[in-house]
């Protein structure tokens, strides 16, 4: 099975405790293909600047990722530039952003990738997620993210599109700020009666909380003793998680169990090397081997 | 099997955004026992005042709880009043402290209970705890809780009984103070440097880090929609762990499991509700169907 992911490909530059980077291959949509790929066939549809490095394209396409609806146009990529504290690995400060052909172009779709079934919104303009997810002929499984500024200024644009989607996938502090409920789950639960009947609250460090109607769950996150660069993280797992569910082509709660500690365990290999680097390396393989660990955490007899 | 706890016996008067409570039956050890009492024999060694309510006396004592060893004396018992905001139930805010007996006075064990092998050091003064171990003829399992007040102020008289312990429990912030590691896994591991061969991190609604050297596993806590006190919730998660320990008497993998989430279970009880609102009338076919359903999130197959 395949999945389309639409959202930004970037460059960023990160600074962490444990050191800088510039330039980096980076981006919601990039960073979800590389750890959707170890599951799915992924299409990636998202749009660069002349500036973007044809190395890049190249990795995506070794790792087996769909660039077709990758378009390169006149401008420059989108860049973004961030820090995280040593007090706080789990909230970036953005020095800078440069939106760049972000601005001007936006990805279309083949015909063949029209039909595909599974599609991620990834973080984007509620507006341009609803354009985009117009144009898929029968999108029967609808994953959704979004970010505080769109939950602030494009709200009503963000209800239309919520309503089209079966998974929103968001983080604590955005699911707080779009229900106004104060608790994740009172929040997850009430982000379902916009639309999606399934939420998952990501928690970074801390896991991940699942709400549908008829099942409700948490996982912890994989513990580790570093972490690099929690850039792409949230879009890692939400990778994982898509993926995982395009391929199994189920929705059953163990499935969705499975999905969101494939996602985790997809998460746990992105925060530990700066943009790509650890993920871009990840085989399912080493996915596997975590995930068996992570399983053992759970064996209560 | 029997286990033995110090720690203070507390009249608690606490405000949270779900509404306030003057004089509730609180403390370490009180919460602890309530939790502890499902799973073994629990011997409390607190003091407690003059003013200290003969009705929480009977309840200790209809809940199966061994009072012989909670000494009255002159003085007032020792009195906490604090306050959780809205937007952080994680952290108390500590409006004042009454020491009163606590300051002269301090519980003594007798014959019987010497020769328990069980014993949790609730937070305490670290020269307390010590002074009260020596006591303890043979304690072959010693579990450890401490306060950023002795980590700072008592730090020697700290170290010298983390020595004595076996497993420490305390929170993700005196984790990283008694470290000085910002992570909690890396603060856990040295930790363990200091003595105690396990180390519990509490992360309160993010769940708990376990670790040893060869064992290392993360649960999430038991999710809630409402978060009515958490008032005692780390005493009542250690109460739960020691407690199913000192019953099964082993301490693999699985067992350990097993005590974090019967811990992270009867904590989940404990927020639930003011003081030990909830604690107090949990039975065993509670904390089980709750298990039951905790187990499930792991069902991955």
């Amino acid at each position: 099975m395949g999945i389309v992911v639409l959202g930004t490909v970037a460059l960023d530059s990160v600074k962490t405790p444990h050191g800088s980077q510039k330039n980096m291959l980076g981006g919601s949509a990039a960073h979800f293909s590389m750890s959707a790929r170890l599951f799915a066939k992924v299409h990636l549809a998202a749009v660069v600047g002349e500036d973007f490095p044809a190395q890049h394209i190249d990795l995506f396409r070794r790792r087996g990722i769909d660039v077709s609806s990758l378009r390169k146009e006149k401008g420059s990529t989108f860049k973004w530039e961030g820090e995280y504290r040593h007090d706080d690995l789990n909230t970036a400060c953005t020095l800078n952003t440069e939106l760049g052909v972000l601005t001007c172009a936006f990805p279309r779709l083949d015909e063949a990738q029209r039909r595909i079934k599974s599609v991620f919104l990834a973080n984007y303009d509620p507006e341009l997620q609803y354009q985009f997810l117009k144009e898929m002929q029968q999108p029967a499984f609808v994953g959704l993210d979004t970010m505080n500024f769109w939950i602030h200024n494009k709200r009503s644009a963000l209800e239309k599109i919520m309503k089209k989607a079966h998974l929103l996938v968001l983080n604590d502090a955005e699911a707080r700020d779009l229900s106004l409920e104060n608790n994740a789950l009172t929040a997850a639960r009430a982000l379902t009666k916009y639309g999606p009947r399934m939420v998952i609250v990501k928690k970074g460090e801390h896991g991940a909380l699942f709400y549908s109607r008829d099942c409700t769950f948490a996982l912890p996150a994989f513990p580790l003793a570093a972490v690099v660069d929690p850039t792409g993280a949230g879009d890692t797992f939400a990778g994982g998680v898509m993926g995982y569910l395009a391929k199994a082509g189920k929705l059953t709660p163990t499935h969705l169990r499975r999905a969101i500690a494939y996602g985790t365990i997809a998460a746990s290999y992105n925060v530990q090397g700066f943009g790509m680097q650890k993920t871009a390396a990840m085989a399912m393989a080493d996915v596997r081997a975590r995930f068996t660990e992570y399983v053992r955490f759970f064996k209560f007899s």
